[in-house]
């Protein structure tokens, strides 16, 4: 077989989820979403985090500042700020944009560069010279303000094919005012990992490090990351879950996988890449974009095999039949991937809420409930209040603040003003019975009327909360009348936010029970 | 730039949609399902369908049967029967396996043969000697019955990397046999695209044509197939919207078109090429898996940019942010791939309906009506009545059976035997007001019993109508109380089935939406 290259005595990790994933489409990150998955990111051993870009986007500016305030403690990667070179005709110094750079206070700072002579032309409307200028002044100002400097050379593989020697001339620009790094990017994701040695052998022959940032429009963005990685690069680029705009990003878990584990390169720990299928789980949840279940090493399916050719000789050797052992990514050869259904999980979570699970009998009990629940398509992995609520029951700890008699909703053709559904709920609340009916948009948002009405008496707190957030997730798709609907409802008092789920074929009835977890939830931990 | 490699004389692009891509959890195709996506590949002009395993599986028997009954008309693939060598101790003559393949009719069968020797001893539990007798026997047997034969080497590259002689020798004792094509398969989807090439030439000494397998467990499936492509494989097999177990096979669509496009070999004619995005659309529609937005080129978010950083140059010059021009896949730019609201589709799907809309005003009408609705989320893909439906409106030859003067479905925390569910309909059919009650397991089904009773008297055919699909999909994740959700019913009345599609954020009127159409285009066709 082929041998395979070896690793590099410096080779960074780097990610982009917070940025260049941001891009696709549907996916929106707030400071705090933005702020859970950089510490995602952290616990999978990745060497950079870039963040955002700061000055551009209000958003990302809070995060930075967010961040600079110890809004998340970093324990293995760098935060990365990324931004552009100055504006034609200024100074560095003298540019906005380039001093948010620096205001965003990170040791590392990425500045995209234009590096296809068209571009440089027609989109930036400057000349080839005042660009290679902007490069040189940006590079020397942040790196004299102590600051490491990456260089993303935007459309840097059509503009080699373009005009080769303006593409590697930027490179160069780069490298002597003390750029680190000069990643190439295949910004519009049209190359094949054939192609691709050529070109990084080109580039290096100037003599500085290379790092290389893919898309996937033609399928193969993984692959074109290592046969760069096989050229030389010693920086590759990606994202969690393959988020990015269009096709998206290069998937960096699967890229980490194939150098860590085919490669044998030993760039995180075990125990981090042990726990990428948990990790890119929890940031899908963060993003609500669906997980890709067929994703490479991390899908729930990546290891799951249906009932057919390999199904007798499975029993025989599972070894035969996959090509790692799961167990290496956190992933296992069932149907389901149950994130929390593992003790030591479930003792690691329950810790993180304050409750101390480390007796064995205690900790198998409450594994053995959250599993039972999990076959039955829940999902705890962001939904922690309803999680919470499951350990105190089991626990014995559970106090019930009101008993629900019955419940229904109405919808019909009529649309008032008030909405279209009306629902009635019946309820026992400190000893008094309370029939109240809502009138809402929807079933759930009527409901919410209903049962707010009925406990507000007993609980005058329930006026502060409020429903934030919604979500529905059809799984099973394709299992007609009875396919399971699993829904996520985000509820806050004003000071903090709560997650709940529910399951059902019912989509009604999975609301509701997302609903009354919800409410539940939050008089436990009202002042 | 590198040389890129010219085209074979011959060259195979074969889809195994039908037997691997159905593989993957939570994909059922029924006979009918199978005969549409046969249809399908067809339009595309791949060379040859892999249809199923007869004998296997009843579904493909019948499948296989269905088609030499005229079932489908294939234009350019030739269908492929699939199967495995014979059993060890018997002949391929008396082995009923090898007499199902024969009985399936079709001109090329593919045999699956095992070629790593741990999977002979330990799986098939026979002697490695047996094993390439079975392989001899069985090509040599449906040679001389008449058939062009294919031989699939099962874990052909672990089989390599254990024991590379006997891998090599399976290969040759194929050949030797009579085989056209053997194909290497990377079963367990471990390979990397720098690790392909010395395995493709070491087969590739022994003289006879080779085909490549991949799956995509490291995110290489295109890259793998490419580079075995460069090693000179003839023959490449993929599904389409990357179906199959696991993380799935090799995205056919996307091999096809990096060949077509990027290396300029003319594998399909290009206006085939050009429905790529529709047939991949269509497809999906079929399966009920959700469509990947993201996939390479057929993709809806395969060309759409995100306001950011991009957005201002792209009005300088689209191509410029693009690796092809997306109309080459029958794709575009914008955000939502309307896959029916051109002009020239309408028409088309029109005159399939019966339909003359030859007329360009007419067309135009209809066009704009379809957009309009499209942009609200329905889609009329795979759901022919309620476009039919749609279409007699906009053309003034809407006959309305019943006028529905309200509905309303009451679903509630108590469960009976009936249902949990409690829906009325009142409406005027042939001029007698109907005001009836149902009950049913979910809201959907309680509105199905109400509407059936209230038409019963009026139009006994309803009783033979069947509701047997139902499917929910949630457009735009992640806009909370807001999703839309679009619902699908397949209704039948025992001799046809139907399909209708209902839109909005309150999925009760979704699903009803859908139901009122099913009922309505049923009682327009009943005879």
């Amino acid at each position: 077989m082929t041998i395979l290259p070896t690793m590099p005595d410096t080779f960074h990790v780097y990610d982009t989820t917070l940025r260049d994933g941001a891009q696709q489409e549907g996916l929106q990150l707030n400071v705090n979403d933005k702020l859970k998955i950089a510490r995602y990111l952290d616990q999978l051993g990745v060497g950079f985090i870039e963040g955002g870009w700061p000055g551009a986007n209000p958003n990302d500016t809070a995060f930075f500042a967010a961040v600079a305030d110890g809004g998340v403690e970093l324990k293995n990667a760098k935060l990365v700020a990324f931004g552009a070179t100055r504006k034609a005709g200024t100074t560095a110094a003298e540019d906005p944009q380039v001093q948010a750079l620096l205001a965003a206070r990170t040791e590392v700072i990425c500045i995209v560069a234009k590096s296809h002579d068209e571009h440089v032309l027609r989109a930036l409307r400057t000349t080839l010279d005042e660009n290679l200028q902007m490069v040189a002044d940006t590079v020397a100002h942040l790196v004299s303000q102590g600051r490491r400097v990456f260089v993303d050379c935007e459309h840097f593989f059509d503009g080699y094919q373009a005009n080769p020697e303006y593409s590697l001339e930027v490179i160069r620009t780069a490298a002597e005012a003390g750029a680190e790094v000069v990643v190439l990017c295949d910004t519009n994701g049209g190359m094949l990992p054939s192609q691709m040695g050529d070109v990084v052998s080109a580039a290096g022959a100037i003599g500085v490090e290379l790092g290389i940032h893919c898309h996937n429009d033609t399928g193969c963005a993984v692959a074109n990351t290592m046969a760069a990685v096989d050229a030389g690069v010693i920086h590759v680029q990606g994202t969690l879950n393959e988020y990015g705009e269009r096709t998206g990003n290069a998937n960096l878990i699967t890229v980490l996988a194939n150098l860590q584990l085919k490669y044998g390169w030993p760039l995180v720990p075990p125990e981090a890449l042990a726990d990428a299928t948990r990790i890119a789980n929890a940031v899908a949840g963060v993003t609500n974009v669906a997980m890709n279940n067929r994703q490479p090493y991390v899908g729930a399916s990546a290891f799951t095999h249906k009932a057919g050719l390999h199904a007798s000789a499975i029993k025989v050797d599972a070894n035969l039949y996959q090509h790692i052992d799961p167990l290496l990514v956190g992933n296992d050869m069932r149907m389901l991937v149950s994130d929390m259904a593992g003790r030591a999980n479930i003792q690691i979570k329950g810790s993180e809420l304050g409750y101390d699970l480390s007796d064995r009998d205690l900790a198998a009990k409450v594994t053995e409930a959250v599993k039972a629940r999990e076959m039955d398509g829940y999902s705890y992995e962001s939904a922690d209040a309803s999680f919470e609520l499951l350990l105190r029951s089991e626990l014995g700890l559970l106090e019930e603040f009101f008993e629900v008699l019955s419940w229904r909703v109405i919808t019909g053709h009529e649309v008032k003003p008030e909405g279209d559904s009306e629902a009635t709920v019946k309820l026992l609340a400190k000893g008094v019975l309370r029939h109240l009916v809502g009138e809402g948009h929807g079933p759930l948002n009527a409901l919410d009327v209903a049962l707010r009405g009925a406990l507000r008496q007993a609980y005058p707190a329930v006026d502060d909360f409020e429903l934030t957030d919604f979500k529905v997730r059809i799984l099973d798709q394709g299992h007609g009348t009875d396919a399971i609907v699993r829904t996520l409802i985000d509820m806050t008092d004003g000071s903090r936010t709560w997650t709940t789920v529910g399951v059902g074929t019912n989509v009604i009835e999975a609301s509701w029970e997302a609903l009354y977890d919800a409410y539940r939830w939050g008089l436990l931990k009202r002042d």
